[in-house]
């Protein structure tokens, strides 16, 4: 079981996604995370798909993927080929007290403190999904209150690759 | 037609994904952005849509999905209540001699330039839609090789909601 990070380019079409995800969910296949907006251009949409499992089923659905009407391509993202980075938003309790811990905190993980209200502070961090857990492991103590992520999103490195 | 935002805290099941993208794509209704990763616990994820449509029947959606099982809450964020942000990956075609105009933009924009290879550079950036096209518009003339963009993600401002 290991985890793996795929880049699907789509066609911008009604219903793509819904088959993209299909693909999982029939194999009951958990998704860790997905992200998905519009590409280098308008007529196309960038997947990022999160997965942990067996190399061999991931290997069948990157060829189910491929044959999908409106995918155009699908990429492996490998921690030594690919850049790859996630957003996190973090709301942490925060009465006035521990304020100052908590802007140390955002300081050293280089994350920033974009809301202040009703006890609580929300924090915005970007980085590897090992910095923003390292992160959490710090404000947790305090309490997190609620917490959106986009998982991650990433691209090969150099320059464009040759897509059909 | 407006732009929606809709925060959706769903149980970590296989298929709720798929079940929540379904629901857009039986009304032919295309999804401008969608992003899902792990939530505040565990057992929890929040998915972010970003849809562009007429307001009732992104009221309608937001009943049905309130509706499916695996669905504790529909919040819809708004400019008012909310913090939200984006994340994208943008890589440039840069030779050496334009990096450092690259460069100058990627700070103005408190961006980050995460890769240089094979005649390109990769720049990180997170913040509003509208910031991230700025800076997009400024870079387009060198050339935009690739994009990952995360899409929207969000919380409402304030201390933690009841949520059943």
């Amino acid at each position: 079981m290991n985890r793996h990070i795929l880049s699907i380019l789509v066609e911008n079409q009604p219903g793509v996604l819904s088959r993209v995800t299909g693909l999982f969910s029939r194999r009951s296949y958990n998704i860790d995370s997905l992200s998905v907006s519009v590409a280098e251009s308008d007529d196309v949409s960038r997947v990022t798909v999160v997965v942990t499992g067996d190399d061999g089923i991931i290997d069948q659905i990157t060829r189910q993927l491929e044959k999908l009407i409106d995918v155009r391509d699908v990429t492996e993202l490998t921690a030594d080929s690919s850049v790859y980075r996630e957003l996190a938003l973090v709301k942490v309790s925060a009465e006035a007290s521990v304020r100052p811990e908590i802007m140390v905190l955002s300081n050293i993980f280089a994350a920033k403190v974009i809301d202040v209200a009703g006890g609580a502070m929300t924090v915005e961090i970007t980085g590897s999904q090992g910095k923003i857990d390292a992160f959490l492991e710090q404000v947790s103590p305090y309490g997190v209150l609620e917490m959106a992520r986009t998982g991650l999103t990433g691209l090969p490195r150099g320059g464009k690759r040759a897509i059909r």
